[in-house]
């Protein structure tokens, strides 16, 4: 026997996309319902992005969700950038009047389901997605499984915040689908460290051997990153190992990294994927289920909630102002900044990264481009303005301010 | 038997950078002699490029040069990009300060060509180099052959401006020398046409069947281009062919262009090219003997003139102030721009090219990449910035003003 349950915007996934959604409709008075595979334990302690852009930061305040953000999360105005051991520093305040900060997605997403839950908004860990159901119809389903039980969610929308391997984008038909994919010959082995961080701001450097780089998740633990090929495995890295590539690929002149015990250490492929038809119908994707890209540029979570920025809105303006046209537009309002945010992050990672085909004319070229952001103030911007968030209104011709 | 002649600079090469230099020097009443293997009809009618950066534009006012250029040369404030049939425009006086002169390379070695002879310098045409000897010694010589004799001239400095084919470069031990070298998998088929130009600026089109531009070299003549195989031949393109590629590609809503008769049409093969030491001894290369940009950003004449301003300044330093320095540090300050201008010739290159094994993802983030250039002053300052001539004093962070 299947229970029947009746809501006005189905979401499927409750990482940060999914949640900020439940929050601004339900803010409005729209009643929506979280369906999540996993455990609330696993959502909550999974490993992920730490940098969050303005756009994300005062998206945050505005939901009054802020009180945990603003206590523990660090404020950054730049970050350094370093070639053949040479930091310099790029002021992206100053540069482009924004900021980024560095807060980790398991503590946000933390928050998000706190608040959920107290409020009493419909959240369902453990509910697996076994159908999207008539999304080209003005009465889509899901049915799911919860708790040994067979489920079916009517609803005005379904949301796909259900990540790469969701069910929903595989929804929409393929004649009407357009994908992109590209990958990349090399991955980050990632870890996480119980010692403060030997830098105030995170440190992006290109090293012969490889990519590196020093972030944080708080004063006390420090994330850190290595390249290693795609095919490698944690278990060929010992500490000593890792500490040792660490300082030779961050060094610089009278600077020490500081070493500590490694809590989690982790690879992580590179790729690009962009799934160019974000709605259909009644089905809208946002984040990952629609669209993976490198995380060089810390863009993942951030392009996450600029498509639910739009999307929320528009979902409002259907519901409270009876305006149809930003839901008709929301592929076209968002994929300008999903290119955007792949240009960006592959623009990062190739600056950044040795790929093994790279000819020596072609590194060359790449230390020149590393240079040219420490001698151009211009050139420094765009990279500030693309890290911090391009603005929300940049759907036209924009000028930084200068 | 061997006439022997004694100079204190002997420079290789009567293109636009020998040229200058002898200009530089004998203003200052440095004893020079320029040798070229060519032709003077030769030399003053093979075409080249066509655009003066501003620094290049100020070298040739301050040498008192300019009369012909300042006559007949065409300040431009900006260019037009386009993709996917949107063409925009990049305020370059109005984002960095600087614009850009169209004025052809085969005037200005006439005008430098005609004020040295008028003024008496020695300036040999069809004086063929075969021996560069002793460069690392304080004795250096060429011998020559001129006229059907041998010649032998000694001197104090070697300068090789005598291009990519030139003999200077292989007098450099290969043990010294670090080269570089990028091929494109395309070429130019450019043309010269009887007609007046179809715009007020340049147009760099992006297009599904490859890049295009239209350029202009007068009021009355105009010069376009089309990417072609590397491969191709001018006799596969018959002027109908060429008028209705360029048509397809230039095309934008409510814009024509003029098709008028066909004076010339060539094929030019892109590479990139860096000889990293472009001093060895007394012997000093300058210009595409020591390095060749694709000629996308318009960048292989004005950085051969970047060199001479500080090849020129150096060598005057050393005779007047007996100030050893610059010439020791020749390299050093030549070489940042030298890949700042490879760096940016290949951006071009690449943002605008359609190259064969471009995926279709790589394809999006190209348009992704025009469409930021419209989006983002910042962006589109950088480009400026490059396209009109990094400023001379950018060994240490500019600010290019606001």
């Amino acid at each position: 026997m299947t229970s029947v349950h009746r809501t006005r915007v189905a979401i499927i996934g409750a990482g940060p996309a999914g949640l900020v959604l439940s929050h601004m409709l339900t803010r409005q008075g729209i009643d929506c319902t979280v369906l999540e595979r996993r455990s609330r334990g696993y959502v909550e302690s999974r490993l992920r992005a730490g940098v969050l852009e303005q756009n994300t930061v005062e998206l945050i305040r505005e939901l009054g969700l802020n009180a945990h953000m603003d206590r523990d999360g660090l404020e950054h105005h730049g970050i350094y950038l370093q070639h053949d051991g040479q930091r310099f520093h790029i002021p992206m305040t100053e540069l482009c009047g924004r900021s980024v900060t560095v807060y980790g997605q398991t503590e946000l997403t933390r928050d998000l389901i706190a608040a959920r839950l107290e409020s009493g908004g419909a959240l369902h860990f453990e509910a697996e997605v076994e159908g999207v159901h008539d999304p080209d119809s003005d009465h889509p389903a899901i049915s799911y499984r919860f708790d040994g039980e067979e489920h079916r969610l009517e609803c005005d929308f379904i949301i796909g915040c259900d990540g790469f391997h969701g069910p929903c984008r595989n929804a929409i038909p393929e004649h009407r689908q357009r994908l992109f994919d590209n990958h990349y010959p090399y991955g980050w082995l990632g870890i996480l460290a119980r010692v403060p961080p030997s830098t105030d701001e995170l440190i992006y450097a290109a090293h012969r051997d490889g990519f590196a780089m020093h972030s944080m998740r708080s004063p006390e633990i420090s994330r850190l990153y290595l390249q290693v090929t795609h095919d490698d495995h944690p278990d060929n890295w010992s500490d000593d190992r890792i500490w040792e590539a660490l300082e030779a690929r961050l060094g610089t002149p009278g600077w020490t990294l500081q070493r500590g015990p490694i809590l989690d250490r982790s690879i992580t492929p590179m790729r690009s994927f962009v799934a160019e038809t974000m709605q259909y119908g009644r089905l809208f994707l946002a984040g990952d289920s629609a669209h993976i890209v490198p995380p060089t540029g810390a863009k993942g979570l951030n392009l996450a909630i600029a498509d639910i920025r739009v999307l929320g809105d528009a979902l409002i303006a259907h519901y409270l102002d009876d305006d149809e046209h930003p839901l008709k537009d929301y592929n076209a309002r968002v994929l300008w900044r999903v290119w955007r945010a792949n240009a960006f992050s592959n623009f990062m990672t190739g600056l950044l990264h040795n790929a093994p085909e790279e000819n020596p004319y072609e590194h060359q070229l790449r230390m020149s481009r590393i240079d040219y952001l420490h001698r151009s103030t211009a050139a420094a911007t765009a990279l500030a303005e693309n890290y911090t968030g391009m603005p929300f209104d940049a759907s036209q011709r924009f000028m930084t301010p200068p």
